[in-house]
Order: structure tokens, then C-alpha cells, then sequence
């Protein structure tokens, strides 16, 4: 008989409490799958008394995590604290140091620290797993690092952030306004009170950070994605996609150009008749490209506690039956920094909204700024006109350097008759 | 330096070639990935002079491909041969009786002898892999069996076969009849000569065997997946299918229910929003319901030589790193035969189209017989007159069990104002 795998939790939310239920409910299911229980042994939490739905009179107690990460009778610390340094990168190293696995569901820390931890890992003969710090139960690590491991990837697309796409859902649904719907996810608990992470997409930026260099094989470098949130959308953007066969969704895109990779989060616009585009609510998508197995789209729950758990557990299982990968897919020593792209130089189609006093020659200035840039109008649309005399002019923009777009809208921006800074989004998937 | 995995592949068609020129494409990060080479030393076919666009002159080559299983300098034998008998049965036992490792694409071969092979392969300590057996290059059998490992699964469901997904995408489309677009299909080599396995649900079935097996934990029973295929689906059920909501897709659907394990193929109408829906084409996906994880849906293209050498090839990178599982997730000497449900119990609901003679009273005697079997109808449509006063009379019924509705269809059949025998289709996912 196998020795059981021993685990400590360090942090108790939701999803520690979770991952210990999901032990205890299929231990049976999961002992025939290892060929061994998988037990946890030790606890770290702040508050002993709170009840957490599941009974934890077994384990070991510790107040302080990295304590625990260095004295816990455990094979493996499950680190569920959060954040990208503090008590989640002391756990995670003082585990590493003393030889016990890692599984953590962190992406701030991966994203930040995760080329040096992955290099302290692997020097340490020990496992960091990850599973659950993207996209929530959907196991998109384990498919692009070995499912798709013969693939030489051009592109991921993904919907990471279960927050914004609820927003954004809502907004379309219901035509109500960002402010509005985000202050009814934050009583509802969909959106943090202080929500910026989310909506200004700096989360979808840590998972894409991650599956950026498992897909190109780069050191992470969240520092270089280019990240822009939700926060400007309005719900006239909204209705106007969908009047133009779009819907629009907070995307984290990572690509191989001629010029480097392009590593960034946006919001942007998807044709209705997309898989992606039908991924509503809070629920998660990626597409991968590869050379060889073409497009593949991986969807569905993209946090809460089932999800997270069961990405634990898988990760967990795999130390069980001494599964094991290089970190991020080749060893650390080996992940060169990556060439990024000139944002500038990013193709792509556009969307633009400006708001602009209704007098004549307002489009032969517009249009002018454009031509001088070399960028070509697909579409106009001229909303009806407003009781203050400044109108809605929408624009759809052929595939050109967003470089151009760039210098053209602010040109347009210093026309005395344009009332607001343009705003862009965006078209991908065309 | 750690040695080279040396394979040894029989069978050389579209994806035998693929799978060669992926490692030899690929060598590079491939090895990089795996911290070692795989390279292939022999290899098994008929016509050494056939072209296959991938350079073959390092390989030894073998006429017999059993032989090869034996003598071969390899670690690993890949069978592409197909085929639930013979050669390929022969190859893949040799191999293992040789405690060799096995990568095979063959569903049949495991639909049918998988529960021995699993056994053998367990029993001599080698890996029996097969991601490429289902789905193509989608990564279904490793999210199954590894990545949503810690959920109890309720349900899945899959289009699994991409020449019936074509043929009914193209019916929809185009407006034609089954048999004009199958014809299409046969010339444009989506469908064989034969096309029997694929239309009447056998490639799906063997698909869905595996897949049940996985998910559930019970040995393989392709003789008792009930499987219906789409012969007798018209253009008139597919434009009512439209006009009710639905697009009809064939389905493998495997389901825990309290009268057992439903495994069943069939063409069913799901909702036009539903993920599995949008699946067109030549495209594969796979749904799957866990308990924790809830609803994940995984899509890709389903075959073809690229992403099949793609599943090929993660078999191979596990192999190469040592990471194995279990055959079908638990060892085979675990898994017991399944309790499988009476398909009478299905619970669902239901499209049922008569062609009737347009006299007075047939409504009502339709209509009586439902009524007697404790069946009740959500909705009737009545078409248009047909110049030989036959019309298609056609009802959706509302959820109930199967064996009500065979009942009572089998009473309309010998109306004699009903010209031809029901058909009914089920209705999935409302």
C-alpha cells in the first residue's frame, strides 16, 4: 500500500474550505484514482471558530502560514492566501525550501514571481502547480502544457475575468450603464468593493501573463502586457455592437507576430457567431491556436469555490501519482525573455465613438484626419441628433497599424468640434 | 543526457505521416519540452514507394507491423492501423507482451478489446494511451481522466463524429436532403465510400463507450450503447428543427441517472443557444458536468492528420517524461461492469413528425393516443397541403419517459390515416 499524500492548506476562504470538502466528499473516488488518500493534515487561518462548512478537527492547527510551510507534516502546501507577495510568497518559498511540493491557485504571485519561483522549484526538485490561478475549473494549463504540447501555438484568446464578462452580459441584456451594473455585481458579490482589480483588467493581465509563456515558452513579463479595463464602455458602445453584429468582451490576447509577441488585455469586439462570443455571465473561455491541432476553445466556470477546488485537487492528484512538468511547460533555466511587439504596430480592425458638435463639415474634418494617416472607413454611422447639439459619430475602421488610428484620433481629438476624448475599441476575430 | 523515446509507428496513412513530420518539425521544442528526444526508428506499411511527404529513410522498415511490435528498437509502438480486430489488436498486445509502451487512435480497438488490453497493459507495467482516439486533437481523454479528476461526473455529451456534424451543418444550410449532401460529403472526402460507421452512430458509439468508461469508472460496454443514426433525418426536420429553435446535432450522451448509466448515441435537437449548437462543420466538442467543476465544454477539430498527430504526440511527451495514470482513470482490475438504464426511463422530451392523410379526425385520434399513454404535447405544428393530400403533421411533447412515447407511437403507426412510421427526435439540454 502507498503512503497517503499529505497536504496543508494555508488560507481558509472559500476555496480552502472547498478544496478540504471536496477531499472528504469523494475520498473513496479519489484513493481509487491515485491509488492512495490524499489527506490534509494541517490548517492555516486566522479565525479557529468560524464554521467553514466542513469539519477540520483532524488537522493540525497553525496561525501562521509560513510557519506551517516549514513544520506542517506535509508532503505538499496548498498555498490559497492571495496576493502577489507578503504571506503567500513566504509560504510558497519556505515550502520550496523544504522540499514540500506547491499548489497554489495565485496568479498575482505567478505572474510577478513566478520565474524565480518556478527556478527555485525545479532546483529544488519539487512541484509548483497552478491549475486553478486560471480560468478556474477548466484545466487550460494541463491542456496547453501537455494536451496541446506538440503544438508550435500562434495565438490564445481568452475571456479571464468572470467579473467583467458578467458586467459586460448585463449591460447587454439589460442596456443599463457600467456604474449601475457594477454596483448591483457588488451587492450581489460578483464584483470586490474595491473592484479595480478586475475591471481595470489588471487580473485578466496576471492569467495572461501565465498562459502567455506556456504557450510561447518566454520568462513571464507582466509588466509588458498592455492592459486596459471596462470602465469607459458605455451602454450606447454596447447597443451599437450589436447593431453592427458584434459583442463585446474583455479579452486577454497573446500572439506571435513578425514583430515579437503582443501580450495584451482589452476590451474589444467579437462577431455574435464566435464561440466567444457566447460566453456570457461568469463564465471563462480560451481559444488556442496551434499549427497542428488548428483552433481549440476550452470553456466554463472561471472561479468560486467547485471550480477552484476541483483545479486543486487535479493538481494534486498528479503530485499523488508523481505526475510532473516542467513549470511552465520547458525548465526555467531555459525561458529567455520574450520579444514583445510594438503595441504601434498591432493590425487589427477598429471601432471608434466620438462625440461631436452636429455643424457642417464636422465628417470632411474627421474623415480628412483619417485619410492623412492612411487609415480607410468601413462603415459611418450617424446617430440621431441630441437636444445639446452633440451627436454620436461611430466609425468601424479596415485593418490597418493601430499606430496609425492612434496619431489619427488625436488629431481628431483637437477638432473644436469633437466634444470628448474618441473612444476605441477594438475588432478581433474578423 | 537522457536517452532518446524511441517509437515505432504502424500504419503510414494522412496520420502516421502527420505524426512523423510533427516530431520532425518539432524536434527542437519537443525536446525542450520533454528533456529528451523522440525519434522515430521504424516504422510498418505496405508500399514503401508511396510518397508521404516526410522523409523516411532513417527508419528500419517492416512489412508486418505484429513483427515490428516485437523486434523493433523502439520504447513505444504506435498503431494507426484501425480497426477493432486483426492486425491492429495483434500489434498492440504484441507490443505490451513485449513491455513496450502503446499510443494508439484506434476506438474501435478500445470500444471493443479495451477492458483485455487495459489489463494487459497494466499487468506488464506499460502505459496504453489514446488521446487521439476521441475528438481529434482535443485534449478530452487528459481533462477527463486528469484535469476534472476530483468530480463525481453527472453527465456528458459530444459531437463526436465530424462527418455526421458536416452533413447535418450542410442540410441546414443549403436546404438539401441527406442523401444529395452525403453524396457532397463522399466526393469531398469527408465521408467514406462506406459511410455506414459514421451516419449510423458506430464512430460515435465507440467514441462513447470510452468516454462513458472514463467519466463514470465502469468497464467498457460498447454493445450496450443504444445508437441511432441520421439516415432519417430530413430537410423538412431540419427547417422545422430552426423554426421550433433547435439545430439537430448527433450526440453521444452519457448520463448517471437513478436508473443507471444512460449511453446512448442519436441525432437530438438542442437549443440554438446552447454551446454545443454553434459547433459546425467538422468540428468536435465535448461537454462534461462534474460536480464540483460544473458544466465545462471542450471543442476542437475532431479529425484529420494534424490534429491527430497532435494527440498522438501528447501521448508520446507523457510517455517521455514517465507520467502515467491509470488506463481508464482507475485500474482495470477495479472497474466493474456497469448498471446500465432501461432507455425506456429516459426522461425527456421529444419532436415527433407524421406524415398524415389530411382527413377530419386524424388530429383527434393522434392526439387520443398520446393521451392514453400519459404523454402530453407542448406544441403542434400542421404544414401546409401536400398536392397527394399527405401532410407532415408534426408536435413537440413535453418531458416524459421514453417508453410512453414508444408506446403510444407505435399505436399512431397503425392508424391508417398516418402513410409512414413516426419519427421522433429527442430534444437535449432545455
Amino acid at each position: 500500500v502507498t503512503k497517503p499524500l499529505k497536504i496543508a492548506v494555508a488560507g481558509l476562504g472559500t476555496v480552502g474550505a472547498g478544496t478540504i470538502k471536496l477531499l472528504f466528499d469523494h475520498a473513496d473516488m479519489i484513493s481509487a484514482r491515485c491509488g492512495r488518500n490524499i489527506v490534509c493534515t494541517a490548517v492555516a487561518a486566522r479565525n479557529r471558530a468560524k464554521d467553514r462548512g466542513v469539519s477540520m478537527t483532524e488537522q493540525q492547527w497553525f496561525d501562521d502560514p509560513v510557519t506551517m510551510a516549514a513544520q506542517a507534516d506535509a508532503d505538499v502546501i496548498v498555498e490559497l492566501i492571495g496576493g502577489s507577495s507578503g504571506a503567500a510568497k513566504a509560504v510558497c518559498e519556505t515550502a520550496i525550501a523544504h522540499g514540500r511540493h506547491v499548489v497554489t491557485a495565485n496568479k498575482a504571485l505567478l505572474a510577478v514571481h513566478g520565474n524565480d519561483l518556478a527556478r527555485l522549484a525545479e532546483d529544488a526538485g519539487v512541484t509548483l502547480a497552478y491549475e486553478a490561478s486560471v480560468a478556474g475549473g477548466i484545466p487550460i494549463i494541463k491542456a496547453l502544457r501537455e494536451g496541446l504540447v506538440g503544438n508550435k501555438i500562434s495565438a490564445l484568446s481568452g475571456i479571464l475575468n468572470g467579473t467583467c464578462n458578467y458586467i459586460l452580459t448585463t449591460m447587454r441584456e439589460t442596456g443599463r450603464d457600467f456604474s449601475d451594473v457594477l454596483a448591483e455585481a457588488q451587492q450581489l458579490g460578483y464584483a470586490e468593493a474595491d473592484p479595480s482589480f478586475d475591471i481595470d483588467g489588471v487580473d485578466a493581465a496576471h492569467k495572461l501573463t501565465i498562459l502567455s509563456s506556456l504557450a510561447f515558452g518566454h520568462k513571464l513579463d507582466f509588466a509588458a502586457v498592455k492592459s486596459e479595463g471596462i470602465r469607459h464602455i458605455s451602454a450606447e458602445d454596447i447597443r451599437l455592437a450589436g447593431e453592427l453584429g458584434y459583442r463585446i468582451k474583455l479579452l486577454g490576447i497573446a500572439r506571435s507576430t513578425e514583430h515579437g509577441i503582443e501580450q495584451r488585455v482589452y476590451p474589444c469586439m467579437v462577431p455574435l457567431a464566435s464561440p466567444i462570443a457566447q460566453v456570457e455571465g461568469v463564465f471563462n473561455a480560451v481559444e488556442v491556436v496551434g499549427d497542428y491541432v488548428g483552433r481549440s476553445v476550452y470553456e466554463g466556470r472561471g472561479a468560486g469555490a467547485g471550480p477552484t477546488a476541483s483545479a486543486v485537487v487535479a493538481d494534486l492528484v498528479d503530485i499523488a501519482l508523481g505526475r510532473s512538468s516542467p513549470t511552465f511547460g520547458i525548465p526555467a533555466t531555459k525561458m529567455k525573455p520574450a520579444v514583445f511587439a510594438d503595441p504601434g504596430k498591432h493590425l487589427g480592425a477598429y471601432y471608434v465613438r466620438l462625440m461631436v458638435r452636429d455643424k457642417p463639415g464636422v465628417l470632411a474634418d474627421v474623415t480628412a484626419a483619417l485619410r492623412d494617416e492612411n487609415v480607410s472607413i468601413e462603415s459611418v454611422i450617424q446617430r440621431s441628433r441630441a437636444p445639446d447639439g452633440v451627436v454620436p459619430l461611430v466609425m468601424t475602421l479596415h485593418e490597418t497599424e493601430e499606430a496609425n488610428v492612434t496619431r489619427a484620433l488625436a488629431r481628431i481629438e483637437e477638432l473644436e468640434t469633437v466634444t470628448e476624448p474618441p473612444r476605441l475599441i477594438r475588432i478581433e476575430g474578423v
